[in-house]
């Protein structure tokens, strides 16, 4: 029998990744964000800042901003988050956003309406290196991890992705969480 | 090789059950619910009369009535509506609600506070008498249940609830349903 593969899972709430530009039209000339509490990725944290997104339907308040600042500003929301400001964002890997919808942005000094980079962010499981060789898992593969408990679920199409630089963690969005009454802290087990 | 079982998913939207009383409560006296359009299983309806509801962090206008009448009033929610609302109810079959939380219902004539009846409804499988016989499925049995595609889930603990009022039909909730990305109309399979 094979060892059982175990991964920590994370849950991520609705967030935003910006440009260094666009952090200076929201919050003001050389703003740059600071560090609420750093994530389970080495070198990313949650800032202190937040930002209302506002879609065609209905608006977040106080949606968290992720650091560092990225090459393109990317909103990642749910698909009930979708609904509620009345967008029908595909799901996708992180920094695939062509042909994505767009959105307006609004910090304290200032809005951005972006044209693109709304998702809803693909299920994936980054593996450091070493987990991946461990595991006998390639960049790219899709997975299916088992989320036990009273809401079981098996997450199918779940997207490997390798780096020396990733730290061992599932990402799933909260829609997807909530299916399986997982929380931040749970575990999964890769089973295909 | 066995055949395939598959059943028709229908995704369900945050919703209220009401007692006779409380529709005339929160509606005026003598008022009855009136239907907007029949769901699935026989006799029951969407109906045109919607509340209002208002846990501790937050609320919902317009939020669709279920009817007949009910014996108690219930009122079902994702975990994503959960957390909006402040709430932590549990996961439960429809009509268990001892020990659930209570919340304040809002209508045009009148409100009422339940001390009781909020849930998230556990996923299920209705089956008319005919077709879990067709399938070898018993009354309360825990099934597992695919629902494919880009967002590939296998549900597990799905409850099979089986009576000759009954017509075939998954019900999961907009959790489920998002994480899944399906959609009411699509198809899942019966795997064990």
């Amino acid at each position: 029998m094979s060892e059982a593969k175990k991964v920590p899972v994370g849950v991520s709430a609705r967030h935003v990744h910006l440009t260094q530009e666009h952090i200076e039209i929201l919050f003001g000339p050389g703003a740059k964000l600071t560090e609420f509490k750093p994530l389970s990725q080495p070198g990313q944290f949650a800032a202190n800042e937040t930002v209302a997104v506002h879609g065609p339907k209905g608006s977040f308040a106080k949606v968290r901003i992720l650091g560092p600042a990225r090459r393109a500003t990317q909103v990642e929301v749910s698909r009930t988050d979708a609904f509620a400001l009345g967008l029908n964002p595909p799901v996708r890997e992180s920094g695939n956003i062509e042909g994505t919808p767009g959105v307006r942005i609004v910090g304290p000094a200032g809005e951005v309406t972006i044209e693109k980079g709304v998702i809803v962010a693909a299920r994936h499981i980054h593996f450091h290196t070493s987990d991946a060789a461990k595991f006998g898992i390639a960049d790219k593969q899709l997975l299916k991890v088992r989320v036990g408990g009273e809401r079981g679920v098996v997450f199918e199409n779940v997207i490997a992705r390798v780096s020396d630089q990733f730290a061992l963690d599932m990402h799933i969005d909260t829609d997807e969480g909530n299916a399986a009454g997982a929380s931040t802290g749970d575990e999964g087990e890769i089973i295909g």
